[in-house]
């Protein structure tokens, strides 16, 4: 079958690779793609998530998976699961999708003592975790900089930045990543209200907001949520929520009910490897490889560990 | 009314703001927020785009505006205006949406010419206006850099990224930035399959491909569409696309059906106030200013100026 020119230039834009026309020098090292690397990739390569870490978020659409991050978040962590154990967010729902930034989710009503549902045995008040120590942590580097941070990386497969100065190190506001909706007091937030990051990175947010996990499986059934109105994206009619059927720790969902997922290291070679590809694209659609990527542009893959290869 | 904690903590996030609970320290200058500082903008810092620059596509979900950047692709820019005023779009779709990246749309037959429509009066051939002599453009340097370019900043309102060495000015690849579809040789766009970007800032695009203009209204009726399958988000069935009703050229619709629209100025003290702003947040929310903002993080401000200020 010949490709079609359209999908032959998607295909290189996204680093996808059709068989070569010609012969490559035999000088010259064939340029692997980003997808060709990963594809490639030994079974030790990849990770799988602790299901005492993981959140199962039912939607009518689907499930949503969320990893926490208790080595940044350990207390945030700790309520969340209490929340989930408890079936706190059954039955609550999204109440907010603001164009190029976040949805969030939770009780509509937290803020109303009147109203509020019960945290149950969580924790009424938990410290501030808009960062840690950075020792301890195994960084990995990325071979770029950028403006937000002295330095930036991943940590057990989180977008992470660190201050070797301070000698402290946080969680990257990301597409996908989960933090924890907070009053003016740095100390106001238990875990309850979340946000999920659907837009243009707002590393602003960096250490300055408590960040709890990621979105590890199902970002896009959140991402295009509709809209509520400017500029917030509040919902005015409780119809136009999304309800949340469960959220659910995996731990606590029978075996048979889990999804199978397997995520890259970020610690690997082949995660390296990958990064370099996307840096400097060789293939027949770059003209001009970007000699550089931003952290929040690296995607983090998962897959199926059960799926055909 | 007391506002709510959940949505005090909303606000300042945005950077909005509520009434101050105390008074500010007479010898400290007030902080103001981005919103605050365009709120009080004269109107000499907006201007009215050009009709003839504006595309209107309706959708069954309401219209979308994209300003076209003839100063960047003028020959794209001219085939796009004959094929608006030849109504080629008309029953065409969205016909890919691809999680965090783009949404294109045009004739999804485009590649097959047994299928393909008609491209009616419009040049069959253009040469690829990947970037321009950064010579006469007003370009406003944004005071941060980024790994991507070795300057950033706007011209017209556009996001834009400039090389002084070479010479050259290109547009960046933005959230809300219109690109034109090719095949793998730098000229094979005609500017009739066009491309959102819905997604993180693929930067790596940048001067590599033909940007043609960017969404000033409606982008979150195209940030919403739902996702088509993996890898590259092309539906596999032809019900799944987006039907596009039409586009038009806001000059050749009736000044009536015309929707009023404003941009604010990119070379305007409100514009580098708003900027200053964000990249040093100092209200009761943040804790940390970043001292630093991301090209792709700067909004650009759309208002109705018919609309009650």
């Amino acid at each position: 079958m010949r490709p079609t020119p359209l999908l032959t230039a998607c295909l290189l834009a996204l680093g996808l690779s059709l068989p070569a026309a010609h012969a490559a020098e035999p000088t010259k090292p064939k340029y692997r793609s980003a997808s060709e690397i990963i594809k490639a990739s030994p079974d030790s390569d990849w990770r799988t998530p602790d299901p005492a870490n993981l959140l199962y978020m039912e939607l009518s659409a689907g499930r949503v998976i969320i990893e926490l991050a208790p080595a940044f978040a350990p207390e945030h962590a700790g309520n969340i699961r209490t929340f989930a154990r408890e079936h706190f967010w059954d039955g609550t729902s999204i109440y907010r999708s603001q164009d190029n930034f976040v949805v969030q989710f939770g009780d509509v009503d937290g803020d109303d003592p009147a109203k509020a549902k019960s945290l149950g045995s969580a924790k009424k008040h938990l410290p501030a975790e808009f960062h840690r120590a950075a020792k301890g942590l195994d960084f990995t580097v990325l071979p770029d900089s950028d403006g937000w941070a002295p330095q930036v990386g991943f940590v057990d497969g989180f977008p992470a930045a660190r201050d070797p100065k301070k000698g402290t190190a946080w969680l990257a506001h990301c597409y996908g990543m989960v933090g924890a909706g907070r009053n003016n007091a740095d100390d106001s937030s238990v875990g309850a209200e979340l946000y999920v990051v659907t837009g243009q990175s707002p590393r602003q947010l960096d250490d300055n907001i408590t960040v709890v996990g990621r979105v590890i499986k199902g970002i896009e059934l959140l991402s295009v949520i509709p809209r509520g109105p400017e500029p917030m994206g509040f919902y005015e009619n409780a119809s136009e929520r999304t309800p949340i059927k469960s959220i659910r720790l995996a731990s606590e969902v029978p075996e048979a009910e889990r999804t199978p997922i397997q995520l890259l290291r970020a610690d690997s070679k082949t995660f390296a490897d990958a990064v370099e590809a996307r840096r400097n694209r060789i293939d027949d659609f770059y003209k001009r490889p970007a000699g550089h990527i931003d952290l929040c542009n690296v995607p983090l893959p998962a897959r199926d560990p059960k799926a055909k290869k």
